[in-house]
């Protein structure tokens, strides 16, 4: 018998109902299989468009309830799922005007040309074509921006790909409430069902990586969970691509300019950063370098006593919570490491914030320190208090890949004295995909010039998940030679019936 | 003591020279670091474009040696090689104006908007950065153009990336000269020599892919060889993208109407096709379904006998003489596969040209005549013979991926009479990254819209080895939010210094 998924109240840990069962390997199978053959219907961009603009209409008129149903299931509170709904709709809607605009097709049309040097140049044509099922996995720590409806489902369906969605666990319930207005939209659309599958259960997560009509996949979670993801889609007899987004330490560098001019506030903003969300963001910055002066101590004063005011808050789940508590215990309980708030079990069902400290040089050298440049999903941060800047980058040549980096800079700093600001930003452009000064990494901007991406493990590729250019991971070129009007596809003709942008003979036209 | 690497005349078999030792795990090292070392020299990039067009120069300048010394190792005959090599000094000098234009750089820049919706937007710029050192792998069958200073070198330095190649054993002497002019071209441009390495040995090669301070790789070679390195990329702590081209049937469609209209043509056609360079491209037709009617009996006498006209010629190397006798022999052995001239064996250092027939139905069937669908390198193909359509969808749809398939359509059809040339492409599609109508996939045009590439196994990636998109394979974006425009790279700031085409606020600008 199919195993059970129920939908689970974390401010209590007990059951709420049961929503859905687990997918056996021949239900993965006849969702990937429905999911195939929707692809077909998909090809129309117009209806594309409309399928994801139906979408967030859909999603914005059950807006209560929607919203109602995350927070039962995540503990986010209504004021936080507001604002995810809004930047979930807001991104299918992007997305649709991504599809009319045409630039993600990348057509470019070169002319037969017979005296072309080196050789003879036949009539080339090309553009990019969906890729086939997009495999997506949702993440916990965002019901609905990166889950059912989120981004990587809506870049999928603009680059005309079906979508068949594995759960997270966290949210079921929520999920299927999604997926059926999706669904919705899609027959709205004048498209199949099938077009948009849900699976749960971590063996149907499994199994859909695996599957042979899986042609790419999207992931946003843990490191463990993506590896073995991204293990299985590259041992495939055909491996697909894996844009996964698995973990970001995030580091924050402090100079002592910024400390003597802006300490506390900079301790004030990094509370708020690390306790938004109750932590749980991939862009919680995780490490931050502070100099070991007066001016870093008044920063570190100023987070205490901000780290201290936070309410407790409720994790998203047990297994999450569990592994809070103890990997704050664990890096609490290194050598040189003070807890000038000790974070952890809060109530029966609610942790609170805290900060470790640990001198820099400490972190550089290693060993089992390294644990402090393991992500800590929850309200928590490492402050590695440096001596001068040589230890600053003897901590950032130990880093792995982030998905941000971050410098507090003195106002000359930022004006280019001492180069000090350019010289960090160059350190720390080669870790990360998104650097910040004078801001905080929480909060990503859906926008066009957005990246949300990193060197690994931030990524499994160089790909971004939001933002327009996140469609690109789901195509692929083509290029016709030599083919007769009559039979180009409408895009690549000469008379451009679309309007599309393109490049002709190399030159960027239209 | 390392193992010698010796050039060998592949029309005597005889050793001739020992031009290199094998690579020890120390030396591949030392290579690594000497690249990764002179990235930082690579950043600017009127240096790349004065790189690349002065080892084009150079290339030129010392043309007649290096035709010489690759027609020594490889026997393709100097108008090959003299083709071989404008084709690669073309590349080069076209990557610089890719260099130059710096559309590649996918520059967006979006202003801060507090106003924005769902919410305030920050000031986001966004470009892309070089990978880092990238590991090439080079091709037997091109000793220039997909080689030491081949396409894969080309576009990974026009992106900023210092590059390492293992070299062919086919050709070790080509490579040697070629690396020695490539370094001269760094030296002429003020670039270490350290930006451009060259390593010898399979050992060598493993090496390569594992060190950690290598951020991509290309590869041109065969399915066994490209997936053991795909394999080792991906099982890497920190994995890295593989842009591997491994293996490609290329399959070809006659038509029934194509076939009455011109069949003697297209089996003339064909056979230049499959001979030409001795059958050694990775876009060789291998695999051709040709009507089992009158008509495609007069293709296939008209292949007879120009395929019985062509002269004996000599492969790259023993390893692939004797494994393309040995595969014509293993095929032509199956039930209902028919030799009408039969390919093998030519004299002492040579072979000769030949193809195989077989009814459609007996390949869709599957079985042992799947070893029809494996690629066979060298001047063979395989006539597949269908009674109808039915079962040119059944042999399509046993097919692994490919670089290219034709489709060789009547002027009728051409004019989409019947739909059936759409259908025809429609159905091909899905299996390619080129798609020809009436041509021959030999010859692979250098030009913007070129796509060289396709499903596994014929790309280990969606990318494109050949053409100036070949460049975004070895780039990351990077995003800069509200960073201080003295902060800024000169290429995100307001003021656009170098005028570098980008998007401002999601609309195309410069």
């Amino acid at each position: 018998m199919a195993a059970s998924v129920w939908s689970v109240d974390p401010r209590t840990g007990k059951r709420r109902e049961q929503v859905a069962v687990e997918a056996t390997a021949r239900e993965v199978d006849e969702a990937v299989r429905a999911a195939h053959a929707a692809r077909g219907a998909l090809a129309d961009r117009t209806v594309r468009a409309a399928l994801l603009r139906t979408a967030a209409d859909l999603l914005d008129e059950a807006g209560e309830h929607v919203i109602e149903a995350a927070d039962a299931e995540t503990a986010l509170g209504p004021g936080r799922l507001t604002g995810e709904l809004a930047r979930t709709t807001f991104q299918l809607r992007s997305f649709a005007e991504v599809v009319d605009e045409g630039a993600f097709l990348d057509i470019a049309v070169d002319h037969a040309d017979p005296a072309a040097k080196p050789a003879p140049r036949p009539d080339l044509r090309r553009y990019k074509v969906p890729l086939g099922v997009v495999a997506v996995y949702a993440a916990s720590n965002f019901p609905l921006a990166f889950s059912v409806p989120g981004g990587d489902t809506a870049s999928a369906l603009a680059a005309g790909c079906p979508v068949v969605v594995k759960a997270h666990p966290d949210h079921p319930g929520t999920s299927e409430l999604c997926v059926a207005l999706l669904r919705r939209a899609a027959a709205r659309a004048g498209l199949p069902e099938g077009v948009i599958g849900l699976v749960h259960g971590f063996e149907a997560g499994v199994e859909l990586v695996k599957h042979p009509l899986v042609a790419a996949a999207g992931f946003t979670g843990s490191v463990r969970g993506g590896r073995a993801l991204f293990d299985a889609a590259a041992a495939r007899p055909r491996p697909i691509p894996f844009h996964g987004e698995l973990g970001s330490l995030n580091p924050v560098v402090v100079t002592e300019a910024a400390a003597a001019e802006r300490g506390e506030q900079i301790g004030v903003g990094l509370a708020g950063a690390i306790t938004l969300g109750v932590g749980q963001f991939c862009v919680k910055p995780g490490l931050v370098l502070a100099p070991a002066s007066a001016a870093g101590d008044r920063l570190v004063k100023a987070l205490t006593e901000a780290v201290s005011d936070t309410d407790q808050g409720v994790l998203l789940d047990s297994r999450m919570r569990d592994a809070f508590v103890a990997g704050v215990a664990e890096r609490a309980a290194l050598p040189g490491v003070e807890t000038p708030v000790t974070a952890g079990s809060g109530g029966q069902h609610t942790v609170s914030a805290g900060f470790l400290t640990v001198p820099a040089a400490a972190l550089a050298a290693g060993g089992d320190h390294e644990l402090l440049l393991d992500e800590c999903f929850g309200p928590v941060t490492v402050v590695a208090r440096y001596e001068d800047e040589t230890q600053i980058g003897a901590v950032l040549a130990a880093l792995p890949g982030n998905l941000t980096a971050t410098v507090q800079l003195s106002a000359e700093e930022c004006a280019g004295q001492d180069g000090r600001g350019a010289r960090l930003l160059a350190e720390l452009t080669p870790l990360a995909g998104r650097l910040l000064v004078n801001g905080w990494p929480t909060g990503v901007a859906v926008a066009p010039a957005q990246h949300h991406g990193g060197p690994y493990p931030a990524s499994t590729s160089t790909s971004t998940s939001v933002g327009a250019t996140a469609i690109e991971r789901w195509l692929r070129p083509v290029a016709y030679q030599d083919t007769p009007p009559a039979l180009l596809p409408p895009e690549l003709r000469d008379d451009n019936p679309q309007r599309l942008p393109r490049r002709v003979n190399g030159r960027r036209a239209g």
